[in-house]
């Protein structure tokens, strides 16, 4: 189950605070571009090395550090350096099966999310974002450059989309939350629709092999869960908190995303309780079936033992019976055999067997 | 699935609030009527376009403006501006699969709550409805006119039946929301007639297909509940909150759609749980059912074996089988196989088989 | 399912606060009963109408009012203006599928509890009460006389037993409401012999169509659940609040109804798991009986195949069979017959099918 | 099913504080002992009646007063009396299907819990005890002698053992409670073995009947689950609460009876999943041998059907039928027979099922 | 079930604070390690005796004394002793069956916990660990010295890696703590690739018997539950207490430890639901071979049965039966037999069963 489950045993052993990459995809070489904007205009550059950062930085411009490629822990804690995060959180931005949460500093604000995304092979998969934000700048760590769905934030920076020049940086995280969260919807439409085909199969030719599907839909769903759920007190979280990294204007869009990882959970649920369902239709239609195919071998069974029987009663040599030498002897017996199958189909008539 | 889950996919990709319609209904052009009115006199007017609603704002009075049509997203976001409403709600107003909740502001209270209702082929359909309502002012949103159940509250405006004159704006979208709540009902009764019936044919005549049946159903209370239970929430928020929006008078009337929504939700949940009944029963007779064929399987191959053998024996060709000569020997064959019949019934007697 | 939801539609269409009659049973004509007491003495009158009421109102002593038949809604609405009741409550009051709940108003505690008996045929049948008690007055609501459960707190009045003429009008409302509850055990104890009655039918002849029954149990578990379980609300509600119309030494009385209230959801629950297990039970119970009736159809299958394949064997017309013209060759037969069917019973034996 | 439910109905009628005994079990005469202790020394007496407690008080010892026999409702509404307990508490100890709880008072803590023990033929029985403790008295009630387990209680005052002697009255009571959550312990081991004796028989030889004894492990676990939950808010509330009847360095103590009720709740649970998961194994191993059974059935059938149409085509009576005159006819037929049966059996290998 | 209810029945009737071993392993003699340590460098001990540890501590140092074998009454009470531990917490420390547990002293903080190692056989075991710390020692307590996961911290100590001589008492037991999580996450992967495993052969190869494998990891499942559920009480109570042994800098770590928690337990969730969804699809698959077999041998009696007759049929020994004598009566029979096998042929290619 790798997907499920990313090995972590490397790290076991080791004092904590140790920076150790886990997961399994690993990238070339790191790639960082950096965006520094204002509200009157921007700056976007492709870093060499995390020390060009230093140049960027500018109290009166929001700067955002975006890295592809966590596995290289150097540049990751070289980026912690610059920016004064604390070991525990670089740790845990190295560790890709880190469970989605939120963590408070006096300095910055720091999340997990999962980002999904669909395959080549339309499979769905995730992948780690991790986003520290403080008073002007955001740095977003990404395991890897192909799933990014931030281009849609970089876009709105390029053109001066809405509010995301003035929002600062708080706004820009929220963006960015807010990209992530936009593509589960999209996720869940695939999922739905798949959910869907199965059920008409299900509903329709139940007889081709739809458990192992269904318990593929649960799986996902399973998984799906596990990457959302904890999302939600993630959101919850900065409603209830007063902190001063997020200005009051900035709260109704934090809402906003919340509302939407409610929504997602909520249709998460519905999915898990329809694949339930789904399971238990199947089941008693296999059961059914098996009725089917009782009645069929019982019908056929009950008329003609009872024909075999009589036919064996006169293919039997005894000297003396009489039936034998009648002239219509043969009629009469095909006669018996008639009337003992329609009183057997009478009867199953009576039960609506047939 | 396109009933439980609407297209959000052409939203992804856009910066957040951006103002695109969700949904798959479209009308063909927006329809405005507005009703203002004041414990003296009201007027019912059909509004040709937006700007009209600023000659009938009017401190001293309640304006109530209904949408229907909300595909229409330039009426929406005029609307919007007209009565200062935040982008952010225009945004979820303006996505119908957006799920029940509330949110405050200084201004205006939002509300988004689902409208069930049946459509000719009396399959249960959802539609949204969104409502705002400031200090003297409502304005309420629906996606086309041919749901409507806000015609009992027109009715109270115009024959100022009741306390909807002196209410308030207040008064006035706890009537919206009672009107919707209401028709909840009746949905209810719709549903616990089907599962009446459906339930009545799994007791008496489980052989017909039941399991799509109650497949259905199930898919159907899923449904409801999705459309229904976020409903709580909003509905407690109000007890809770001390918003100067609501006057303590109106309090007693938002209670009281707590109370319904509180009930609708146990009604759901024990149709919930019928269902569920039901499933268990319709399997555990469909397996009673195969228990039937078998026996009546058994018993024959029981009874008929013995018999067939018997005539199969005295069929053999030996040259020295002495009961072949006896001149009652034909007599003896078919007595052993009665004997050997009623042997075997005795046992299924026995064993209370038959 | 006319029991579990009454018919609401007759109430949509109407302005909230409208009085109409929400139920199935109608009565002749209302009655209502007036007792006045103090610690001196008591007077018992049937009223002829609700203007006699006034007449027996005096501070000093307190009134209980009891009406049977809510669905004269004159009577009830006439009863609500001599008392002060809000009208939102008189709809309650005449809405009989109510939910359990109480209210609070500076003046009166309204509650609606559900009341449970045994209908001539020994089905469980419910009926509402609602009680509004204020500083000295109690008022009762019922749907009909015949399932009074009151004559209990009557007598205690007539006799002056207990604290029931000192305690004022909160200690009445608890006697009132603890007889319903108490009524409530003896419909739990006829629902857990029934209970035991089909569970040993399902332990010693499963063969009897128990799952209707079981399913039966289950639509009466949900019956008497969704009737109780809100009443916990309303009795935890009494414990909470402090409110100058219940005495603080009456605290301990609704503190005891609470811990009955409790204990029958505990009991309730309990029956829930035991129909599950139940149902559990039978439906192993029915697989384990066709593995019984497949077993003997195998085992007979499988010895008389091969005596018949013999037979018919030696049945075959070829002219070159030797067998057939030994002297002793039907005995050889027959032999070889009793060898195959003591293999067959042999493997069986092994395979510990016999 | 006398164990789960005790007939209240008798109580049904009676005024709120009627002292009626609720419960089966009759003992001949009520049997009081007490126990009178400091920390210099103790007495310990049988008394012949309730008067005697009367000289045994005095504000320097603790005195301790167990009835056995709470059958005997004038012994325990003379010791109300004496110890100044309200109606509604005696009431509760009379009442033997009382729910575990506890209640406050300014001058004494009332508790109620149930005692497990086996009876001579191992099933598992309830008995209910009371305690009630006021600043330097301790009462217990229990419904027989016979299950008595406050022996170690008694020996550890006598023998002056551990802080009991200067533990005061709130310690005695942590004592005798600790004694009944302690004697929990050697229930559940010993249904633990049940449990684990049934399941090694399900694994081993599920064809024994092992459905009954799976629903009996339920049915206990159920009836364990209903006599211990309630106990986990008895004793959170001690730790809630700060009640000047226990002295802050006693709440380790009943932190430590949190701890054991929580455990045995755990245990209980584990207990429950275990048997829901017995029972779908046992339900997957009766299936899986109905699968067996079909398999054989399948086989024989299938391999001797050819068989026997090979042996009747050549007991056909036609004239002209070529074989029957082969020298080799009756070998070349039993060679078909022998090449069909190889098909067959060949067919079945490839298929795995044999 | 040995290993998840271990005997405490030899504790029942002790006064409560006696000093008794509950658990199953005993060790030859008990082993003592000391180190302590201060930024400036470390000392590392084996303890003869007890008393050893009085001469080890000091002010400026932090000392952390482990035993191995905690079923040394002596040795566990005497360290008790010297640390002023009190005996209801050395009573915990002796009972090996006792839930994961934090409490609080003034002095200390005691945390129950339990370590999860592999056996040589590959299964899954648990041993308690206890760990006391106050201001400036740390004592653990483990059951035997095999399973000791502990070496990544003595490491850390000897060659000060990271902040582990700088942190004080409180980072030691964090340490300690995060060490027994880390090994869960080892534990996880082997049981989740068992379970893969598993998962593989339900759904390529269902016909072995995967029933009681499933069995087994649904127990395991739960055996793991009961051993790290109550660890996120310990976990959330770190965070929410301001205990003054915590300085605020250790606060992040325990946070850690919290979130590590909260992923085992998630993980556990994911697997419990994993297993279910895995018995569904044995049980379903097993259901379909039931009904893969029935189809065999409906398709293989309905064909031959018709044949059997004809054959039959044409064995009577009438002596008027023209087809007897028909020059091509033999064909005549062979083709009838063709076309009855054809005919159903085609009837189930009809029905899909073919």
């Amino acid at each position: 189950m790798p997907r499920i489950l990313k090995s972590r045993s490397r790290k076991t052993g080791l004092p904590p605070g140790s920076l150790v990459y886990v997961g399994d995809k690993r990238t070339a070489a790191p790639k960082l571009t950096a965006f520094k904007y204002s509200p009157t205009g921007y700056e976007e550059r492709e870093l060499k090395n995390v020390e060009n950062c230093a140049e960027l930085r500018d109290p009166s411009a929001v700067l955002w550090v975006n890295l592809d490629g966590v596995d290289h822990v150097d540049t990751v804690s070289q980026l912690g350096r610059q920016f004064g995060i604390h070991a525990m959180v670089l740790e845990d931005i190295l560790n890709t099966s880190q469970r989605p949460k939120k963590q408070l500093s006096s300095d910055y604000i720091f999340m997990v999310a999962k980002m999904l995304y669909l395959d080549p092979q339309r499979r769905i998969q995730v992948e780690q974002v991790s986003i520290v934000f403080g008073r002007n700048f955001v740095l977003s760590f990404q395991e890897e450059p192909d799933s990014d769905v931030f281009d849609r934030v970089r876009e709105s920076i390029r053109k001066n989309i809405g509010a995301i020049r003035t929002g600062g940086a708080d706004f820009l995280a929220y963006a960015l939350l807010d990209s992530i969260v936009d593509q589960y919807f999209v996720i869940l439409e695939e999922f739905g629709e798949r959910l869907e085909a199965i059920e008409q199969q299900v509903i329709n030719r139940p007889e081709l092999g739809s458990s192992k599907a269904i318990h593929g839909l649960k799986r996902d769903v399973l998984f799906l869960r596990r990457s959302i759920w904890p999302l939600r007190e993630v959101a919850t979280s900065f409603e209830r908190s007063e902190n001063p990294l997020i200005r009051p204007g900035s709260m109704i869009y934090f809402r906003d995303v919340y509302d939407h990882v409610i929504e997602v959970i909520d249709i998460l649920e519905l999915f898990r309780e329809m694949v339930s369902s789904m399971l238990e239709l199947y089941l008693s239609s296999v059961n059914n079936r098996i009725n089917e195919v009782m009645k069929v071998l019982t019908i056929v069974t009950t008329i003609f033992m009872p024909l075999t029987l009589i036919a064996g009663i006169y293919g039997m040599n005894f000297d003396n019976m009489p039936e034998l030498h009648w002239h219509f002897g043969y009629v009469w017996a095909l006669g018996l055999m008639l009337l003992s199958a329609l009183v057997m189909v009478g009867y199953f008539r009576r039960r609506r067997w047939l």
